[in-house]
């Protein structure tokens, strides 16, 4: 009301004249009052429905098209669509621009046959848009998935090109466009060109059919297995949204520790239903397979790999499975690890199993993909060594559908690991990395810790195996040995998906960012992860420097701060048995050595730390030389794997000057400052982060404090038992006794398998 | 634009006047041009947010304050808010009655110490509201939780006053009144009083420590037992409002299949954290404990209820949960009951047992809930007689703080029980009802099944333990034996929840409805259950009587659906073998033989039914003589539960005329034919319910059509085999064989537990 009372209020003419002046302007405060009443019931109407306050609950992950403070400078660029909507997947890329644009820029677009004005946008390939096969683009070396996104004139108006060879380039691209306008580039003469550097990008979720998720910190599966086929929750398609926008474009449904129903007629039926979500966004499903599901759902008497009748079970199931999924992507295999069954059991080799397998699925042009996280029923020496062993004979043996899938570290997962000694070690063999997303161990869901640092350490760590720089991104990427590989031997990256029911999809807002990460690496592992921090808290938070700054800060000295409080100087596996949650190094014994902790820190009153020099397990040697003899060297190891390659005594002196002992307490003490620095910048930005999530984010850095606080002091106080020392001058004691820590038990942690 | 555009396009004056016109026409239009430009920017910017085309995801459940058809009618009614906020309960009715009002009514009220004009709504009790105190209204016999809602004058202004005892009254007052605008009923001449008919409306939560929900089907707990103390989702609030909103006031956190780490410090503080979320909301947290807690976590050699040593040990334990939680509730306690151990581990009887625990808590003013569901580890001769046999001899054995909580029926929540024969068996005890809102037998979440009908049959049947008119309900309110119970005797109703962290609650949107109608009949159990849909109806989708009327429909008919096609004419407990998903009626052999399908069913070739008669198990001696001498007599027995009392031929003339063969076939056909009419009504409502929602229904309910042909198909397949008559004339035959329907497994159907 108060609008209108200002536009009645401008009276200021004479009186013949006023007359005519007050009809024109009652003419106009009619239409305007009737405008206006119309807009502001609107509004109200809009803003009064309850929710319309934006939950901000972390459902639109970076895809949170929220109106963008530098959208004048955008909406010139973005006048009109022309995109081509005949296949499913131009339909998702054409509604998830107007979606995006529509959301940052408060405009709707005209969608148009061809370009009519300055600032369209024109999408799609040469065969789907005459527009983009006139301008006669190189679009040959794009490949399947490639694209450009070009300022160019069409038509005679200033138009932006989104071309590709096959509609799923295009809709990346489209992704990519929505990108630089969430993170408020210029627009202006675009000149862009992408290709993936590899070219399978997928997830791996270890989702049982219970919907457990093992090592999920997200709430239960998102897969509702018991309600497929019939009912297909929108949850699926914004997974798949999600997933296309950063290009992963493969994804393994269920758990490596398989069942073998998976692979039941029910089951392939609901896969297949999850297949036709994902296919529009360029997704291909994988399966877990179970080694032995030929006797446990086939009836057979044994899952011998040379057994005639198993092979052809197999080849028939890979039929039956190719019937309902056309473009099934393969087996995803653990086998003879941790229990699981695999081709050992009959006396043959992982090439025996893998190859067997991949014969099956090879007519549809399935892959396999072999897990080289194996280690036997017989205790080791050192677990770090097996995978090395058993694979590197291996190397050679494999069809040209095999992939060998190795963790970035030899051990599981540790917040850091060195690389792993197969990187390099087998030049005839496709190896894919296998990241875990899910954080493990690195505090679950509630502690920040942004993974990209991890994920860079080892694609930029150099093998050496041809020389200086030949890192771990080289052998992905296949680049390192195009020469010995097998011909059309594909390249990839998994990572151990962090996704669950939880409404904000990864349990925590910041764990998102490591699902984002993940595929942005996986597309190009040269990328910089401090880029794509940048990138991914623009895109979920907000477009203020003032705000983006601080938030990649924490982020970027998050995950050193986990390995301070939890593991420092190249400790390892010393968190809770079986759950993994808070500190464990007294657990021993109990079924294997290498299931506790003491097999892995060796502390004694001596010194503490795994030797693994050639004067130990000799694990060093299965790196190439130059990497074996910085490793053998204790001056010459990096400070960061001091303890994983040597056994060091506690008034060792390190690179700081400190003595072992003093550096040891002097690092876990960091890494809880680091939170309590994390904490502060944090509460600097309430106000400039909606209430939602900075709440949320705030309670959960509480809580990573006062667990860093605790990691910090159960390990000083246990491993002050065999330092025998005291704690360095200014280092607050342990808040309990050691029997205290030792005591505390979790039985319903979250995640355990 | 174009609204501008209008406004610039007239200009109907002479020259030299038009100058002056045009003057005041553009100074017009520059306001209104800025006004419009700012208010459609407004709503622009509002409704290209995403997710502000509104998510109808159910996640408002029934307080869903959209705005209103009739809003019109409401505004005068809502001019102004006097409400205090000095206390969390106050805050609570204050913040809910804004966020409903200005959801329904598009309108800000503004908030007033004192009534200032016509409108206003006064909330508050005669000690926190001058303005009731002033009314002198007579609130003594409202107790705590009642309340009145009355039009007055207020200092000369029309007001609607909402008063109270207690702040508690005064919340249910405030979601009463907005019940009122939700389902667009006259706010003139209100004169409403309001007191509930039993005093613990009460959830059970079979919900573990793992988050897995036992019969659960809407995903895992809503209860983040990890992330608790420290984290307090969102949800746990609106949980509390949504509870409160329809009465319950107490809600037992863990399953009554207990671990005993509930009780640990550990967990008894994670429990006070929900417990302070809950308690402004009235709401009281109880806790299921284990019976054996003293030797599990308690280091004690045994629980004997008897020992002294266990006696001290559970009075030391309450002492500790009251110290964290001073208004906590009481023990639920399932005891000797499918596993759970108890006081008959110790030669001792149920009432020593609950006796032990009550003394604990008593000096506190706690509870002890003691389940009549047990059945002894030897199978007897019918299952549906034990509870009666072990119970009514302890009739005045407990203490005056035991109530015993027994289920509706004699079984296990099956779609169509006869009441439970201990109701009115027990004068001198307090009975709690146990109804399941969570659909263990009726189809899960897919299934359509609205629960209003079944609890309301229960409550109304017809006890006759003293003279007609002694129904389940005034055994359930206390009033039918205020003679003989404990001075003092508390009432109440428990609700199995069908609650988890699925984003619509409760798995669908019409199992919202389930725990609806459970919290109104709690408060009273004499409404009409068709009255009760219609209110859910109107509030959780439109106030448009031509959606609301076809939904009613829908929903009335739904429950006798899944009795037709599950278990018609009295079968009962025919499922599939412990996830209880799907037909089995060839369930037989196991651990139990009243575990099976057979034991119930009896089919033979001389007919089908369990005999309960005299001349039988003798079990409908357990109910008062004019009760047991109509379900006696096959004749009187209502053909509802025929099957459950007498074994009867195949060609028994049944009330159609048709034998009974031919009656069950109908029966399940008429079961199937239901959900088919529910799809075609659905059909019709496409357009006039959100699309969102109207999708999930939709599949859903041909989940449910394919399910019940399912239940149909198998049950006829199966008992033909006995009937060895054909089908009658018009029903078609199974379509597969009976093999195929026993060889169906779903080993990962959901809540198992």
């Amino acid at each position: 009301m108060r609008a209108l009372h200002m536009v009645r209020a401008s009276r200021p003419y004479g009186d013949s004249v006023r007359q005519a002046a007050q009809r024109a302007q009652h003419a106009c405060i009619d239409r305007a009052r009737a405008l206006i009443a119309l807009l502001a019931l609107g509004l109200l109407v809009v803003l009064s429905m309850p929710g319309t306050a934006r939950a901000e609950d972390g459902y639109d992950l970076w895809l949170r098209y929220r109106p963008l403070a530098q959208a004048d400078a955008v909406r010139p660029h973005a006048t009109q669509l022309v995109a081509p909507e005949t296949t499913p997947t131009q339909s998702a890329t054409r509604a998830e621009l107007l979606r995006g644009l529509s959301g940052l820029l408060g405009t709707d677009l005209a969608v148009q046959p061809t370009a009519t004005a300055d600032g369209a946008i024109v999408v799609g390939t040469p065969a789907s848009s005459p527009a983009i096969a006139a301008l006669r683009l190189k679009t040959k070396d794009l490949g399947r998935e490639g694209y450009l996104i070009r300022s160019a004139r069409i038509d005679g108006h200033r138009a932006t090109v989104i071309a590709a060879n096959d509609d799923i380039g295009a809709l990346y691209g489209a992704f990519h466009l929505l990108r630089l306008v969430q993170t408020a580039q210029s627009l202006d003469a675009l000149d862009i060109r992408e290709v993936p550097r590899t070219q399978l990008r997928m997830l791996n979720h270890w989702d049982n059919l219970n919907r457990h998720v093992e090592r999920g910190y997200a709430g239960e599966s998102i897969w509702d297995w018991h309600k497929l086929p019939d009912y297909l929750s929108p949850r699926y398609t914004d997974y798949a949204r999600a997933n296309a926008s950063i290009g992963i474009n493969a994804t393994v449904l269920n758990n490596v520790n398989a069942s073998a129903q998976q692979l039941t007629p029910m089951y392939i039926e609901k896969a297949a239903a999850l297949a036709n979500v994902l296919r529009p966004y360029g997704i291909r499903v994988f399966l877990s397979a179970r080694f032995s599901a030929p006797v446990e759902i086939g009836g057979l008497k044994n899952a011998d790999p040379l057994d005639p009748a198993v092979k052809q079970w197999w080849k028939d199931k890979a039929d039956e499975i190719y019937k309902a999924i056309p473009d099934f992507g393969g087996f995803l295999v653990k086998a003879n690890s941790e229990g699981q069954p695999g081709p050992q059991d009959y006396g043959r080799t992982h090439a025996d199993g893998a190859n067997m397998m991949a014969d099956a699925v090879k007519p549809h042009g399935g892959k396999v993909i072999w897990r080289a996280f194996v280690y036997s029923h017989e205790t080791p020496d050192d677990r770090a060594k097996q995978a090395w062993n058993e694979f590197v004979p291996l190397d050679g043996k494999f069809r040209d559908n095999v992939m060998v899938q190795v963790k970035n570290g030899a051990i599981d997962f540790q917040p850091r690991e060195p690389f792993h000694p197969l990187f390099g070690a087998m030049p005839k063999t496709p190896l894919m990395m296998e990241f875990q997303i899910t954080k493990e161990y690195l505090g679950f869901a509630t502690h920040l810790a942004y993974l990209g640092p991890l994920f860079e350490e080892t694609l930029r760590a150099d093998t050496q195996v041809r020389g200086p720089g030949s890192t771990v991104a080289k052998v992905i990427d296949g680049s390192l040995h195009a020469g010995t590989l097998p011909k059309g031997a594909i390249t990839g990256m998994a990572g151990v998906a962090n996704i669950g029911s939880d409404r904000n999809w990864s349990g925590s807002h910041f764990d998102q960012a490591n699902w984002y990460a993940y595929g942005r690496l996986a597309w190009n592992p040269y990328l910089s992860s401090r880029d794509i921090a940048q990138e991914w808290a623009r895109m979920t938070f907000s477009s203020d420097d003032a705000v983006v700054q601080p938030i990649v800060g924490m982020m970027m000295g998050s995950r050193e701060a986990v390995v301070d409080y939890m593991t420092p100087l190249g400790l390892h596996h010393l968190m809770g048995r079986s759950h993994h949650y808070g500190p464990g190094p007294w657990v021993e014994g109990g079924p294997r050595a290498d299931w506790t902790s003491v097999y892995y820190h060796r502390a004694s009153k001596d010194g503490i730390g795994f030797d693994r020099t050639t004067h130990g397990s000799g694990a060093v040697s299965q790196y190439a030389p130059p990497v074996a003899a910085q490793f053998d060297d204790v001056k010459k190891t990096p400070e960061e794997f001091l303890l994983w390659f040597h056994h060091v005594p506690w008034d060792y002196t390190t690179k700081s000057g400190r003595p072992l002992w003093g550096e040891l307490v002097h690092r876990y003490s960091q890494g809880v400052d680091y939170v309590r620095g994390m904490r502060r910048t944090w509460d600097g930005l309430k106000g400039r982060v909606d209430d939602e999530r900075h709440a949320q984010v705030a309670t959960f850095l509480a809580i990573q404090e006062k667990e860093a606080q605790w990691w910090r002091d159960a390990s000083i106080a246990y491993f002050q038992t065999f330092a025998q020392r005291p704690l360095p001058e200014g280092e607050a004691p342990p808040a309990h006794a050691l029997d205290y820590y030792e005591s505390l038990e979790f039985p319903f942690a979250p995640g355990n398998g």
